[in-house]
């Protein structure tokens, strides 16, 4: 697998390329950096799965949904050192409808849910779209410039009423990992609030080289009665197309809630989501991985050395994930002007950082799964665009 | 496409084929005639369209599903004659998804949910899952064995807090046919007793040479007001896997409470069963889908003749669809008896009646969705456990 080989995206269908004109920067000559995928191809193995599933010319009514299930816990055990029964596992339609059903199923219109901004958009999306009401506790930042827990002023931004927390784990944006101990610390937050924990743990297979992630089943076991762990293979391996995500709850009795309104729905997995998962999950999918993750670090590095010589400009250190996250705040400017900059001198179309709430008001996250060529243009762009600031 | 080509079924993940031990019947000579899909290949632009998307490598998120909707109306319009604008069109997870979400958005729990049975069990599964009560309102038979509405009859049997009606049209089992005149008082019946009609009409597409199937919004237009349409490529060209449905509602009210609640679950469709779709409802779709239903019509009439053979069983005249409804009253046999026979005998795995609801009580749902060689077989087989009463 050669990341470098830059993939062709005109006319894949792709969001990400074809729909720039909603950040409202359009053009042939736009780098496109928001949409959380990647521009490399998804590994032999996914389209082995595939080919082998269309060669067979059968997609009816399909049983192979528990062979899915065991590769997750195959997955879990040899990947993460978490074993786990499949009977906890509940597909959903991805990780979006997996967080959207839990707050349908543990939280009722008007409940504030706790999110840690800034953190991945999508989380206050749901929760409004769902009736129910934001709860921002900011994050601080630690001496290296890093995302860090803030428990002494989050006690006092609780009002009481809150039902659920929501965290990013590996946290997005920036990737920060959070430590065993403040898994454990943000499971006795919710014990002490008596919130539900959602830990949507998406990001959890692309830790960076030299770093390490413990999930939170493994950290905090002691808050599992209180939490749902949310995951799916669809970043790690570029297929959120196949619209499959999981549900894991070791606790019966959310177990059971979870269950239950999944067969209401009737939400049962689609058989191409269910083959590339199973495919992902397996020793080809974790090879496939450790480069994957191998190449990012060297894009990584590109970037935040790349951003480092922009004064005022700083990106913060990432430990996972391909999303770098950029403030521009020192730089003074008003933050339409580095919009602008950024969109029309630098053709650069990244993720709105104000869109993941407070801490993000100087902000643009920048996707870094693609080629080094292009991570390499992206910051000469960027140099280019704020040259007057050197 | 030959259809007379066996299809292998074994180690392909099919659950008909796979697991009849749910009926209680298993064995290599296990013919399975229960869960409704076909033993054809999908057709060649089905693996083309699948193909195509696997080539690209590129899975992440996808922009193709207005083209999606485009062909939907494409084939709404030429094959049904009905012109509607894709803004009225919601993609689900498949036609179980789109009913369970009508039954979560425009009914309440406890609420009683009408439907004409024998009917689909998914229907009264998914009423009772969602903790609704399940009104049945019974089929009459006409002169010629038919399916009847009973209007009469039904009149007596609503309460009052009936919320929705929920049909099937052509209904499962049997595929009778709803003429435009019966529709419309269909809707006359749901706008007396206000009810919301959830018109499910999958099969809208399977119709047999001869007969004629009018969509609901063309048959009564006047009732769009409350009517709701499902439908989904997915039984016409056996694709069930892809798990996509479509919920079609023109009246801006019922569409925008759909809209939202489908926002809220984050139900956005997978990418191949998008493209599946596309593929679908296409010219190469609809030449497919008329040599189809040409060779169901001889599956039809060879399996018709035979159980006309046995007396005491009677199959009854269909107009669409693959899905024989058998009914075994006559013979004055206990069912338990009938069943053994059918399982044990004849090893057949057919669909067990009395989960259609009042009127399946002493009958069989017999999916002749398969070549004509296993149907003849079928009826070979049946003829000989019946030897006994001929």
């Amino acid at each position: 697998m050669s990341f470098d080989e830059p993939v062709g995206r005109a006319g894949i269908g792709s969001i990400k390329w074809d729909m720039t004109d909603m950040l409202g920067v359009t053009g042939e000559d736009v780098l496109p950096m928001w949409v959380a995928d990647m521009d490399f191809e998804s590994g032999p193995f996914i389209a082995d799965a595939l080919r082998e599933v269309t060669e067979t010319g059968f997609h009816g009514y399909f049983s192979t949904l528990p062979a899915c299930y065991d590769a997750v816990a195959w997955w879990l055990e040899t990947r993460h050192g978490w074993t786990v029964s499949t009977d906890c596992m509940n597909a959903t339609h991805g990780i979006g409808n997996a967080i959207a059903l839990c707050l349908d199923i543990f939280t009722a219109p008007g409940d504030p849910v706790a999110i840690m901004t800034p953190v991945y958009h999508e989380f206050t999306n749901k929760v409004r779209r769902n009736d129910r009401e934001v709860r921002e506790l900011p994050l601080a930042k630690d001496d290296n410039g890093l995302f860090a827990l803030d428990f002494e002023r989050w006690e006092t931004l609780l009002t009481g009423a809150e039902k659920m927390l929501i965290i990013s784990s590996p946290h997005n944006p920036a990737g920060r990992i959070w430590t065993a101990e403040e898994q454990v610390a943000i499971g006795d937050f919710c014990a002490r609030h008596d919130l539900i924990l959602l830990c949507d743990e998406i990001h959890h297979d692309l830790i960076l080289p030299g770093n390490r992630h413990i999930p939170f089943p493994v950290a905090a076991p002691q808050h599992m009665d209180r939490t749902i762990m949310a995951m799916a293979a669809s970043k790690t391996f570029n297929v959120a197309g196949g619209r499959t995500g999981f549900l894991i709850a070791t606790d019966p009795s959310l177990q059971e809630r979870i269950t239950t309104r999944i067969r209401q729905f009737d939400i049962q997995p689609n058989r191409f989501g269910t083959e590339i998962t199973r495919a992902a999950y397996s020793p080809a999918g974790a090879e496939w991985v450790d480069e994957l993750t191998a190449y990012l670090a060297g894009n990584v590095s590109v970037f935040a050395d790349g951003i480092a010589a922009i004064p005022g400009v700083s990106s913060m250190p990432m430990q996972s994930t391909y999303l770098a996250w950029v403030d521009f705040e020192a730089l003074g400017m008003a933050h339409d002007e580095v919009v602008r900059r950024v969109h029309e001198d630098a053709r650069i179309a990244p993720s709105p950082g104000p869109a993941f709430g407070t801490g993000g008001e100087h902000c643009m996250r920048f996707n870094l799964g693609t080629s080094r060529a292009r991570v390499k243009d992206a910051v000469a762009r960027l140099q280019k665009a704020f040259a007057d600031v050197q």
